[in-house]
């Protein structure tokens, strides 16, 4: 059920030393073909960590690739020119050890920004990775295990079509924000899939899971989500077939995040319909799902409905068009705020159920986007207080 | 030091019954003239509370007052028809015992949305606030802690010059964010004021004092701050000096509202300077103002400097035009990250002082602005997941 469900591609995870407490942290996934076809969406961030800045290179240079190297423990982000060599020379190892060329090989990392990676421990992990290489579906959740960081458990997902599979893995609890997550992302598929088609689907796709998820508001350096196909079903999907394969998956791998995000212990489903458009729907409910206060509610299970209301007025007129006096409000279920006034009674909503959902119709219209988030608790503090010291 | 400082003025704070807890819940603050000149800001959110809706149309028929009552206990939000004619009915009842036009009343509110204001405490209330008005220090005092929400201290200032005064009050401690806070805020001077002045003073004033701090992100529906002229020390300041005096007192009354933010052990100011303007300064300011990490972190008592880059890599570039590789990073006077890359140790960095400083030199021009913000805590946590219930 992970990134070596689809034919064609090996993988693993070892203990490279990069991680203080010992734990995995070194994926390797290698494409055996017959196709290297890769797509890739890196974060919008601006300051961008030296391992998105080669990837994205490499996949400029041509879309294609025949491994993915990814660590856990070190971010290589605002590492400056000792960084962007270091992430050129993990890229130009695995290529000598799989003999292809050093732009065929991407590479990601995740975790502390500002530290400086520790060549001498990855390296020498890279070759212990390589053979360890398998097909297995041990192996692959291996490979998802070496990718966590505060993670709490691996990540993974694959769904199976008419003789075609895709498959893939999942890193992220925090900087979850617009424009990815902190967040890796490998999928794998064996079906026989065009470049263009392939950048095409992931980016699509992407842009309506994955990058709905906004835990805290924070967006990463590193964010990094790729797709790899070798055509070693022979099968060659519609574009139809495809797009909702990689939206079905990256689906579950979203929800997966969400479900492990720091210290949640509510999901937050924010629907915005009744909307003039799609991007207004979704401005909407990304702005919703950044309330501190709101989510503090949650957290407390109390349906503090007002909090929807002050911040959904947040959303600029031009972005986003309503009147306030034709909104609907309803927590899972119960229609609390209904045209500009309450509605039933608060005391009629159960919050205990992990998975909260908040319906907001704005009257506006028929788009609606989803957009999900999850509570604010003790343990985000507790995390976030004292990730590096 | 309060709001009865400035001649003309007289106050009171009592019980009114609005608070579960009995305590004080309803101010009153009276212009006693000559002049009864007043200006008003209030909040940008769409989604508006019926008071300020009340107070923007009678200052807009007018730019004068001669009273304003304030209660903490309900914020009249999202109470649909009713909280609109509450609002006037409220106007209308303290107008009737001043013998002035209802519009000359203004009417501010805070506490939980969505709730409908108890009007059978409120006007009884206003009839004890106007027997117990007095011009004292006291009394000025007793206002400040009657509109007092989860604030722990009442807050007060006043800046004295040459024959004149601004005296000051203001509450809010949540709800910090873009667009003033959950603020409440009323200044009075016995200065001889122009109408126009008075208004445009306010606005200038409140954009670089309390419209720069970001507590939580979350923007209230009932922020107001306002202005009140008694022209009583007879004495006309030229408009620099006015604007001089409202930016010291608004600045002074705004600095304590972050440090009574909830839950906060940090005050932190966020100083973007070499920037290309101070539009993009205080853009960029704001956006790692907003950083969930990073607060968590100095909660921590952690100079995590990524989180710093990570969130200011999220400004738009036409927003705020640098080059990642030309920014310095200073926490608590340590430049920790150099021209894009780590600078001194971060354990040089002292994070015990309440009062945090992250300095960070864009190297795009010479514009600067800063933001306050404060940590993330258990805290605001305990406070927010339990507010309503």
């Amino acid at each position: 059920m992970s990134i070596t469900a689809a034919k064609g591609f090996r993988a693993t995870g070892v203990k490279a030393g990069l991680k203080a407490s010992g734990n995995p942290d070194l994926a390797l996934v290698v494409n055996d073909g017959p196709l290297a076809v890769a797509a890739g969406v890196f974060t919008t961030n601006r300051v961008v960590a030296a391992p998105v800045s080669w990837s994205r290179q490499a996949l400029a240079a041509g879309p294609a690739a025949r491994a993915v190297i990814l660590n856990s423990g070190s971010a290589n982000a605002c590492t400056g020119e000792r960084g962007t060599a270091d992430a050129a020379a993990t890229a130009a190892h695995v290529a000598g050890l799989l003999g292809c060329d050093p732009t065929d090989v991407l590479v990601c990392s995740t975790g502390v920004i500002g530290e400086p990676i520790d060549m001498g421990s990855l390296l020498p992990g890279a070759d212990t990775a390589l053979a360890a290489l398998a097909a297995t579906p041990e192996a692959g959740h291996e490979a998802a295990v070496a990718i966590m960081t505060t993670d709490t458990v691996p990540k993974e997902a694959a769904v199976a079509r008419d003789g075609w599979t895709i498959g893939g893995m999942i890193k992220g609890v925090g900087m979850l924000a617009p424009g990815l997550a902190t967040m890796l992302c490998v999928l794998t598929t064996d079906a026989v899939v065009e470049p263009g088609t392939a950048q095409a689907t992931l980016a699509s796709a992407a842009a309506r899971t994955v990058n709905r998820i906004n835990s805290d508001g924070c967006m990463s350096t590193n964010d990094t989500v790729l797709l790899l196909a070798s055509g070693a079903s022979g099968i060659t999907p519609t574009d139809a077939e495809l797009a909702d394969a990689v939206h079905e998956v990256l689906g579950a791998l979203g929800r997966r995040l969400v479900a492990d995000a720091e210290g949640a212990t509510h999901d937050i489903a924010i629907t915005v319909l009744g909307a003039a458009s799609e991007e207004a729907a979704e401005a909407a409910a990304r702005t919703v799902s950044a309330s501190n206060l709101l989510k503090c509610a949650v957290a407390g299970e109390d349906p503090n409905w007002g909090r929807v209301l002050s911040q959904l007025g947040t959303v600029p007129e031009q972005v986003c068009p309503f009147n306030p006096d034709e909104v609907d409000v309803t927590i899972n279920g119960v229609t609390v705020f209904r045209h500009g006034g309450p509605g039933e009674s608060r005391d009629c909503v159960d919050m205990r159920p992990r998975e909260t959902r908040i319906d907001i119709d704005l009257g506006a219209g028929s788009a609606r986007a989803t957009v999900w988030t999850n509570d604010l608790t003790h343990g985000y503090v507790t995390i976030n207080a004292d990730y590096t010291t």
